[in-house]
C-alpha cells in the first residue's frame, strides 16, 4: 500500500507562505542561477538548441518569455522546453548526487517562463526555486536507486514534480489546485536514461520544465485530476519502480536543506575526472609547482571510472574529454579546464602536453569513493607532494561564487559574467534583466 | 534481452509506399473519423474541453490547426492537445478490447492538426489513420496486459506511440527521421489509469497526441535520439513494464488488420460497462420488465473491469458513467444510456435510482471473456432470467455506420451528422470541410 500522504506534506511545504528558508540554501540557490544562466548562454550554439529554436519560432504564440540565444520571446510553455534542453546541452550544469538528477536545469527554466510577464522578485523567484530543489531531491530519494537503475531519467521524471511544486507557489496556485496540478504532471513526467549520448537527454530536461509550466497553467485553468496521482493505485510510484521510502525521504524536510548539497561542475569535461582535477589543482596551487618540475604524478581513483574516463592516449577533442592523463596535464601546463576551448584535436596532438600526460599513472581503488580522488605528484628533485579530494565535501558559499564566477567569465567572458552575477543575485538580482541577458540583448 | 526488431518493423509498415490497406479497413477507419468528429463537437461544452480551449487562447500560437467549439485556429501541438482532450472528455469514443486503448481520440488529434496546412486528400489522411490505428493497436498487444494492469493507461502510451508513425509518414520522414521520432516519444509517451474518472483522463489522450505531433515536428527539424529507446537498455518497454512478446503483436502485419475489431459506443458511458447494458437490454425488453419486478441484479464481467468501471455508490454525472450499478439502474428504470444527458448528479442523488443500484451486484469471473457479460435477473416472485452478450461478435459495415449515424444525429442533429458523414468519407470527403465542421463554421 502506497502512503499517499507524501503528496499532502510536500504541498503543504511547498505552499507555506511563513517558510523561512535559510540564507545559506537562497545563497545557494542564487549560485545555481548565476552558474546554470551561464552554461545556457555557453549552449546556444549546441546543435540541439538551434534546432529546438527554430520549432518555437515555427510554432508562433505570446511573445511572453526569453529564450538563450534568441531576441525574440515566445510562448510560457516553449520557453521552458526551449531553455530547458539549452541549458543541459552541454551537461555542464549542476547535479545533485542524493536526487540522482540535475536541479536547475529544470526548475529555473520552468519558474523563468512564468516569472517574466508579472516582473516577479528575484528574492520570491529564489525562494520557490529552493521549494523545487528541495522537492526535486526529496522526490529523487523517495523514488530512489531502483527508479533509476530500472532507466528512468530522475532530471526528466523527479525534476518535472519538484518544478511542478515551485511553479504552483510562484503563480500562487491554492492546496487543492496544487494537488491537481501533482496529479497532472504524475500522468506526464517523463525520460528515460537509454537518450543519454543523444540529443534525447537535454530534451528530457526541456520537457520536464514545459510540462511543469503547462500542469500548473492548466490546473490555474481549472483543470482538475487524481490528486493522489503520484501515491496512490496505479499512481506514479508503483508503476514507475519508485521505491517510496518516504520517511527518509522526508526527514528534516522543512529544517534540513538537502539542496545544499548540490554539487557544481568547474571542468568541462567528464565528471569522473573532477575529484582529480580538484586535487591536483589544489596541490598544484599551494606548493606553486610549473610542469617543468613534476617527474610522474599518480592518480588514485574509483574503479569504475576506469572504463569511463580513463582514455590514456586521447586523439579528438570529444576523447580529452574523458582522460585523467590529457586532463591533468592541461591542468598542469596551466590551461584553463574550465573552458570549452580548451578540448580540442590540436591539443589532443600537442607534444609537450602528451610529454606531461605520459608521465600521469592512474591506479584503480576500490576503497576510494566515488566522488573522491587520491594523488601523488613525484618531483624532479624527489620531493613528494599528496593530496586528497572529495566532490561530497561541503566548500564555503564565497569559493562556490568565485570558481562559479570563473568558469563563467571562461565560457562568456569578464562583462558578460559579471552581468549576470548582478542580476541573479538574492538581494538585488532582476528578472527582467536575466531575461534581457539571455536573449543576448 | 529486448527484442529491438519491433521498432525496425514497425517503421518498415508504416512507411511502405505500396501499402494496400484493404477497403474494409479503411471503411471502418472512414466510420471511425466520423464518430470521433460527432463525439468531439459534442463535447465541446464539457468543462475539460472549455478550459483547455482557454488555456490554448492564452498560449497565442500560429493560426494552423482546426479546434473542437472554437472559430480561430491554433498551433499544430495545441490542436492536438485541445482535440484529443475534447474527443475524449465523453468517454463516448471508440475502443479497441486488444489495444486495451482508445485509437481514434490520440490518432485523429495528431493527424488532423498535421493536416489541414498542407490540404492533405482524405484518403491519404485515411491510409495514415490505419496504420495509426493499427500499429497502436500492435503495441498495445506488446505491451500488454501487465502494462495496463500496472496502471498505464494505454491510450496515452501506445496510443502516442502510434500516433507518431502515422504523423512520420503522413508528413514524409524517411526511415532514419522516424526512427528518431520514435526515440523522442518512447522518453515521454505517458498517462496514468490513476486518472480514470478524473478531468486528467482525456488529457491523458489529449496529452498523447501533442507528444506524437511534437516529436514528428523536431525529428523533421533534424532533433535525434536513441533510435532503439523502445526496446533497448533502459528503454521504454524496459521501464514500463512492457511483456514484450513480439511474435505475438506481430502476427500477420500488414496481411491483417486488427484495426477492423475497433469498437464502438452506443451508451455514454465507460465501454467495461456496455457487454452489461447490452445483455441487460435484451433481457429486459424480450421479458417486458420493469425495475418494480426486480429483486436483484447479478451482472458478471471480467476481473479486469472491477477496477475500472465498478463505482458502487457514484455521486457525480461523471463518476456514474463508470458504474455498473448505476448504469444498470438507469436502464432497468426506463432511461436512455446512448443519450448524454440521462449521467446527471440529480440523477447520482436519485432515491429511485438509487434503490435499484443497490440491488445490483457484480461479480468478477475470470472465465468470461473482457468483451462480454452474464446477466442474472432475479424477480420478486423468484423468476430469474438470464442472458449473455459478447460486443466481440461482427457487426456489418452497413449496421454499423446507421448505428453511428442515429448517434450522430442524436448528438448533434440530422443536418450536421450529414455534413459529418459527407465529409469523412473515403471516396469524397475534405480535411478542410471537416476542420471548418469542427470548428463550428
Amino acid at each position: 500500500m502506497a502512503d499517499i500522504s507524501i503528496s499532502e506534506k510536500l504541498v503543504a511545504f511547498s505552499l507555506s507562505p511563513a517558510r523561512d528558508i535559510p540564507d545559506t540554501a537562497m545563497e545557494i540557490v542564487s549560485l545555481s542561477l548565476f552558474d546554470w544562466a551561464a552554461v545556457g548562454l555557453a549552449g546556444i550554439d549546441e546543435p540541439v538548441s538551434r534546432k529546438l529554436r527554430q520549432y518555437a519560432k515555427d510554432a508562433g504564440g505570446k511573445s511572453e518569455a526569453s529564450l538563450f540565444g534568441d531576441h525574440q520571446k515566445t510562448s510560457l510553455r516553449m520557453a521552458a522546453l526551449v531553455n530547458g534542453t539549452t541549458s543541459h546541452a552541454l551537461d555542464y550544469d549542476d547535479t545533485h548526487f542524493a536526487y540522482i538528477g540535475h536541479p536547475s536545469t529544470v526548475i529555473f527554466p520552468t519558474l523563468l517562463a512564468l516569472s517574466e510577464r508579472g516582473d516577479i522578485p528575484m528574492s520570491t523567484f529564489l525562494e520557490a526555486a529552493a521549494i523545487g530543489f528541495e522537492t526535486a531531491c526529496r522526490i529523487g530519494i523517495w523514488l530512489g536507486r531502483g527508479h533509476y537503475q530500472i532507466g528512468y531519467h530522475q532530471t526528466g521524471t523527479a525534476g518535472a514534480i519538484g518544478a511542478t511544486l515551485a511553479a504552483a507557489r510562484l503563480i500562487g496556485l491554492n492546496t487543492s489546485e496544487t494537488r491537481h496540478a501533482l496529479g497532472l504532471i504524475s500522468s506526464r513526467a517523463s525520460g528515460l536514461k537509454s537518450q543519454f549520448g543523444t540529443m534525447g537527454k537535454p530534451m528530457n530536461a526541456g520537457l520536464a520544465a514545459a510540462n511543469a509550466v503547462e500542469t500548473v497553467m492548466l490546473a490555474k485553468n481549472g483543470v482538475t485530476s487524481n490528486p493522489n496521482a503520484l501515491t496512490g493505485q496505479n499512481g506514479f510510484a508503483e508503476t514507475h519502480h519508485g521505491e517510496q521510502d518516504t520517511n527518509t525521504a522526508l526527514t528534516d524536510l522543512g529544517s534540513i536543506y538537502i539542496l545544499e548539497n548540490v554539487s557544481h561542475k568547474y571542468h568541462a569535461c567528464c565528471h569522473g575526472l573532477h575529484a582529480a582535477l580538484e586535487t591536483l589543482r589544489t596541490v598544484a596551487l599551494k606548493h606553486s609547482l610549473h610542469a617543468a618540475q613534476i617527474k610522474h604524478v599518480n592518480i588514485r581513483t574509483h574503479p569504475r571510472w576506469m572504463t569511463v574516463c580513463n582514455i590514456v592516449k586521447p586523439s579528438t577533442a570529444l576523447e580529452t574529454k574523458f582522460s585523467y592523463g590529457h586532463t591533468a596535464a592541461l591542468l598542469l601546463a596551466g590551461y584553463d579546464t574550465g573552458k570549452l576551448e580548451t578540448y580540442t584535436d590540436a591539443l589532443a596532438q600537442d607534444k609537450n602536453i602528451q610529454a606531461i600526460r605520459d608521465r600521469v599513472k592512474v591506479t584503480a581503488d576500490a576503497a576510494i569513493d566515488e566522488m573522491a580522488s587520491a594523488v601523488s605528484i613525484t618531483l624532479t628533485d624527489g620531493t613528494i607532494y599528496q593530496g586528497t579530494y572529495d566532490l561530497a565535501q561541503p566548500a564555503s558559499r564565497e569559493d562556490i561564487g568565485s570558481r562559479l564566477s570563473l568558469k563563467a567569465t571562461a565560457l562568456l567572458g569578464a562583462d558578460k559574467a559579471a552581468d549576470l552575477w548582478q542580476n541573479t543575485r538574492p538581494e538585488n538580482g532582476s528578472i527582467i534583466n536575466l531575461g534581457r541577458l539571455m536573449r543576448g540583448q
